[in-house]
Order: C-alpha cells, then structure tokens, then sequence
C-alpha cells in the first residue's frame, strides 16, 4: 500500500491527471500563483489512508499542515477567499452567479455527459485494464460533445470569454474539460462552427499555469498529435 | 401544455415539493425575508417553456422580471451576495470551505445514496405511474442512511449545528434531505444514536421557514404521521 508522502511546499495536493476536477483546481492554485506539490492517486484504488481523509473516495484533495479540503468546488471558492489576489470571480454579483452556473454545468452535466462517457470508456478502462470499451457510451458522449461545442461556441460569442469582460473560473473550469477531451483527439478543430472556441482555448493553452497540464502523460496512451501544440 | 404563470412577488420558484434542492432554496429565500411565489414544476415532463429557460431541465428554477437563476447552490450563493443581510455563511473562510463541503456532501453523496434512491423510487414512481418501486435500490438506500446518520450525528457533537456555533447553509442543506426522507417515514427517530440529530431537527422544524415545508402533501401519498409534529 502507497504511503502518502511528506509535503515540501504548503500544499500537497492528491490527484489524478486525467480528472477534470482535478485539473480546474491545479489551473487555480497556479494562477494565484499558490505553490503545491502533486501526488497522483489512483482514487478508484480506495486507498484506506486516502478514503480516511476523503469518505467520498474522489479527488482532488489539497492539504496543509493542518488542514485536509476536499471537493474541487469548496476548495476553489476557499482559495478565492484566503487568495484574494489574481481574483477567479468578477465583481459583479450577477457575473459571479453566472460563473457558477456554468462552472456547475461543466462540472455536472458537460462531465456527465461527454467527460465520463469519453474518459472513462477510453482512457481509465485501459489504465484500470478493465477491457474493451463500451461504443455505445462513447458514441453518445461524442454527440452530446458537439451540442456542448456549440453552446461554448455560443456563450463566447459576446467578449471571448465565458462570462463578462475577463477570464474567470468558468473559462477554467470549462477549459479543464476540454483539455482531457482534446488529449483524447475526440475535438474536431476544423469545423467551422468552432473557429471562436478555438481561439478562446488556445488563449487558455498559452498561459503559464495550463503547462503542466500539457505535459500530462499516460503512459501506453498516446496523445492526439496537437493535444500540447499551441498552434493548433 | 402548462402556461408559465405572471408573477406578483419579485420572484417565482419553479419547484417540486418534494426535490431537496428546491426545499434548501425555499428555506434560504424564507430565512432571508425575500418574497416570491411558487410554481409546481412537473420537471421529468419537460416542458418546453421550462427547457427554455433552464436546458438542465432541473428544478428549482428562480426568476426576476429580468433574470432566470439556475442551479440551487449558484442561486444561494448569489443571494448571500445580494441579500447579506441574515447571512446563511459563517465570516470564517475555513467555516465557509465546510459549509461548502457538507452542501456538496448533502447534495451529492446523500442525494445519490439516499434521497434519490428512496424519494425516487417511492415517491416519484407513484407520481409518474411508472410501477413498482425496486426493492433493492431502496434497500441500499436505507443501509447508507443509517451511515449518514452516524455522520449527522458526530458532526452535530460539538455545537449542535453542522459548522461552527450557527446555523449555516449548510443545516438548511441537510435538513432538506432529510425532510424528504422523513415525509417517507424511513427515519426511525427512536434510535439511541439519533438523540442529537433528532434535537438538531426539532430545531430546524420549528423555524418559520420550515413550515411551509411541513404543510406538503402528495395527493394519494401520505406523510409519516410525525412528519409536520414539532415535538415528534
């Protein structure tokens, strides 16, 4: 049994590559420019140290010194509380609603729907060696994908970004999704309904805090081709 | 197909009496003196209007003259913001982070174990017509009761609320849940290790808030005869 390890920086946070939630909260502690240390968990394992620190079996979970946070959400609204700086919401009460709107929308139903069916059925089947995929689930994940492609296609109609005037965690939330899709190859860039969704995602890729994420690999499961170019 | 009503409040919840998302966001909105009017939404039916306005096609729904607000926990958030006045979160960014964490434990992991097993099999099949409740999935669902339960009740140990030394969203979270349940009659009060979850609840029933709650009725259906008694 893995044991957990010791913590260097201030955070050490419990993850797995692959998981959108994950992935939101990484992009978050990075922006705010909040140091951490990964360590991956292979959550569906139930490791007995890890389900006593979260009954709920899932990641992420950030710890410090004193204290274990658990829930992508919880943790990111904690971060925007203590880390005021480099803000994740807008000022405005009615953006700050929208922001959490949609980032439950990505989190529910666009996980449900397209994540789950997409990263699970491909990629956590071949790591858990679970055996073949099931085509019918990747089939509907693939379809419900392009209605959720051209409501992002939508919603970034009006600035560029998802709410308002600037990048919140509705764009990073949204955008964690959409990386673990893209690793996958399943997003046709070249269709023209998404030229705006393009942009706005290569805008996510070249920042700083998306590297990392870029650099996620499995290994005996290749990335698409343009998953780490920023020209794409 | 059912017309969406004018509104006369500044506000109308679409609802189902008997979703605990919809109850949590009634006693918020009660809690915090703000008017509005309700609206019986039959949401599995999916009514057009209604997909409009919220495609999840999950209720509650809130509307103003200008805005519709979807998803519970975004719509409590923004009317802490807007409403601060008897506030449903503590000051503490740490009491915040739990309150956040035990409304995601309650609306995620209770709901899916619990709520949705027994309200959904139960209640809602009877409400459809669609036949016999199953006897298995119920049977899970009142194992992992008694496990929520024990965990209501070490919580409740120190303060006798769920966070800190008030009460939070995070109560008004969870006494939904179990309302629904207990409207069922699936919470045998008697038992020795309920003690606290019981005073917790005879707390949360005797509100103000709570009595439209405890006045639901499903035609066909009754409540546990203890249901609306205060002194149960």
């Amino acid at each position: 049994m893995a044991v957990t390890p010791k913590m260097n920086e201030s955070y050490l946070l419990h993850h797995y590559p692959f998981s959108p939630f994950c992935r939101k909260l990484r992009l978050a502690l990075k922006e705010k420019g909040i140091e951490f240390d990964l360590y991956e968990e292979r959550y569906w394992e139930r490791r007995h140290d890890f389900m006593i620190m979260n009954p709920t079996g899932k990641v992420p979970v950030l710890r410090s010194k004193n204290q274990v946070f658990c829930d992508s959400q919880a943790i990111c609204e904690y971060l925007e509380s203590a880390y005021p700086d480099r803000p994740l919401f807008p000022d405005d009460p009615l953006e700050q609603y929208e922001v959490r709107r949609l980032v439950a929308w990505f989190d529910e139903k666009f996980h449900k729907e397209v994540t789950s069916r997409l990263v699970n059925e491909k990629l956590l089947r071949h790591v858990q060696r679970k055996g073949q995929p099931d085509g019918n689930s990747i089939a509907v994940g693939l379809r419900c994908l392009r209605f959720h492609m051209n409501y992002l296609a939508h919603l970034l109609q009006a600035t560029g970004w998802l709410v308002g005037r600037r990048l919140t965690l509705a764009d990073f939330t949204a955008a964690a999704h959409v990386s673990c899709i893209d690793y996958l190859g399943d997003i046709d860039w070249r269709e023209e309904g998404y030229a705006n969704v393009k942009d706005w995602y290569a805008a996510m890729k070249s920042r700083p805090a998306f590297r990392p994420i870029l650099a996620d690999r499995l290994h005996g499961y290749s990335c698409s081709p343009h998953y780490a170019v920023l020209d794409f």
